[in-house]
């Protein structure tokens, strides 16, 4: 299994907010939209987290992958998904991994900022 | 329980590197450290979890917040702590978390960005 990553290609960070109003309070289509994402980032899943707050409410969502993690943090009352992506690696694609996501929340994205780390 | 926090006072992002060789490679110390910066963020933790790549090697973390999240992930053969404390509400500290992990790790930071999300 890769370890982290290569240090030497460094690390991407991508933070995203969204807008959505599908599917935003189910846990279980969350954690499968983290499973997916984590596969469209060529990345290696180890384990996704889902807290759901209840009812109608929001999910956090967190997938711990060996090239770092993805987590979703959703507010369906206010249409509005928080996103951040970390990878590590040239082989890991982490833009394709957000893209995964917004196109399976079916969302528009109101504010990106890619932030390279770890060089 | 709080909900995520508040969006109306929006949510604060710090991304940081660090600098530290000091029980990186152990998932029981990081996981304290993890429960021990959701405490000093003032934030309520749901869960953690932890993934060690085995032997001398590092350590994936995060801690599940009603606030959103804090991460760490370690490389101990280049010295390198990456984290990135997410947390929404007025009443969060996020930089007093952050300093709890730089005070617990032994830690100098290497670089930090804060971004304000949600607004």
């Amino acid at each position: 299994m890769r370890y982290q990553g290569d240090k030497n290609a460094g690390g991407l960070h991508i933070i995203a907010d969204l807008k959505s109003n599908y599917r935003l309070s189910d846990p279980d289509f969350i954690g499968s939209v983290l499973t997916g994402a984590a596969q469209a980032a060529k990345a290696t899943l180890l384990d996704v987290r889902l807290h759901h707050f209840g009812g109608g409410n929001g999910v956090t969502g967190v997938a711990l992958l060996a090239e770092s993690h993805i987590s979703i943090h959703t507010w369906p009352e206010w249409d509005l998904a928080a996103i951040d992506i970390f990878t590590c690696g040239i082989d890991a694609a982490p833009q394709a991994g957000l893209d995964h996501i917004v196109t399976k929340l079916r969302a528009s994205v109101i504010s990106q900022q890619n932030i390279t780390r770890l060089i």
